[in-house]
């Protein structure tokens, strides 16, 4: 397939700070600061993030672990749709999946999420996760995540 | 249904020595010092890892995030798998699912790896994620796994 | 894994005729008349649905397609769900993943749905779908399913 | 995201007589005689396969069933895998997950499965599945699905 960053969003976000939005929860994230991952990319519905390959996120072959693609492809995932959520809106993750393509032996990994189809309760993305190797980047693993907007419950 | 830690399994390993074996390979995965993750239990197609919380591993509300918990649940089951494989043999992931049942918000998170069918190249696993908080164990998230036997690709 | 028919359930329903209710639904689903498929089991969170072999239901070796396998363990994880929620709602499926344990070769199929977690708006559901051939049952797929609970929209 | 069908497939195929290699194993599936599914394009790394609306389709709302979705977008995601495999192979299914975005509410159903990752052994595959209301399309569902290529085991 081609190169998801090259589709273009068609979506309005309801929310005109929703990029502050993002960023803000973001920083809420502790995991996010452990990990040394950033947000590089917030568009309506397309949240892009990225990490530097360290020997704190492998596994057991010096690749980046699995768990670590997951980490920053459901952020991707959950921020993509909650760029296009009200302003009084949280979201959380109901489920995601993740197939893994290719070993992720490389120094720099970048998880791309783009929203398949908002709703008002019911979000569905899609995240390509891409590994870069001496300048050469690969498709590495595929994520498709389940959000829901919480409308009172939890405090974004 | 019935607690996952209380099935037996009754599958034997093909090599005496697994416990060392996964304890060798876990001692390998980085990213598990990074977050404080450690074995718990290894058993034929059986694999317990835990994690006790801090800041470093949240999401945006507090709980701990779910790529947290899909990186011990990931590594749960890849050693449940792995357990069961001969001595000359690697695993790798192929791709997981994630269903989070109810907010990982406690003190103490626990993945419990179960073996669901062994194969000579593909093994599915299941994993149950547990949070206790205040002495309650609470189900937050299941899994399930595919991994993949390497025979002589990659070293474990 | 044990058997998942072994398996206690202790949700109670909130609607005393759930079983009468999950008849009349599956009554009006067309393809399970096509197939062949019926309910050999309501309990609350609990619904199993089997069928018989023919050559109508393969898949290109002769065994039964994993869309069959599929369609079953969708409908008896729905009306698992189903089972539990109020009287005035309706059931939708928002995704369900299938892995497939071993070829579904033989003559009977059944899909054990068994409710993992109820929730107002989410349920998850996990069936286990087994064939048996020439008297001997053996676990041929596992399914997880998120089905979420509607109070207005749709006429159940 | 753009239209699936859109995307440019860049993969060669290792059989010159992939496309009749498809069609005599898609004749060998009794399901799709059932359901009355066909093949509507088969490419390398592409396969689509549609369907008309019949009462004998439906779940409980009178919508195409989940499970009538799963498989005619199963088997277009195993023959887009199977299109570029060697003459001598068989393809089986490991694993699929479908994600329902709106109600298959609508006459015609068509699946467009198209290879993401061919490998060896292990190939993904992704899938939209639109459906066809009063002439305008709409996506209603997606999946991704793991297939395994087996060199001698099963005759396809």
């Amino acid at each position: 397939m081609s190169d998801i960053s090259e589709l273009r969003s068609t979506f309005k976000p309801r929310n005109p700070d929703y990029q502050q939005r993002v960023r803000d929860s973001f920083e809420r994230q502790g995991v996010m600061r452990l990990i040394g991952a950033e947000l590089s990319r917030i568009g309506p519905g397309e949240v892009d993030i990225r990490i530097a390959y360290t020997d704190q996120l492998s596994q057991q072959h010096g690749f980046f672990h699995g768990g670590i693609l997951s980490t920053i492809a459901d952020s991707a995932c959950g921020y993509a749709a909650f760029s296009l959520m009200p302003a009084d809106a949280a979201v959380l993750t109901i489920e995601f999946k993740t197939n893994f393509l290719a070993p992720a032996d490389g120094e720099l990994l970048i998880a791309r999420g783009r929203i398949v189809k908002p709703g008002r309760t019911i979000s569905v993305s899609h995240a390509q996760v891409l590994v870069t190797k001496n300048g050469q980047e690969r498709l590495c693993a595929t994520m498709t995540a389940t959000n829901m907007t919480i409308y009172d419950k939890v405090k974004e």
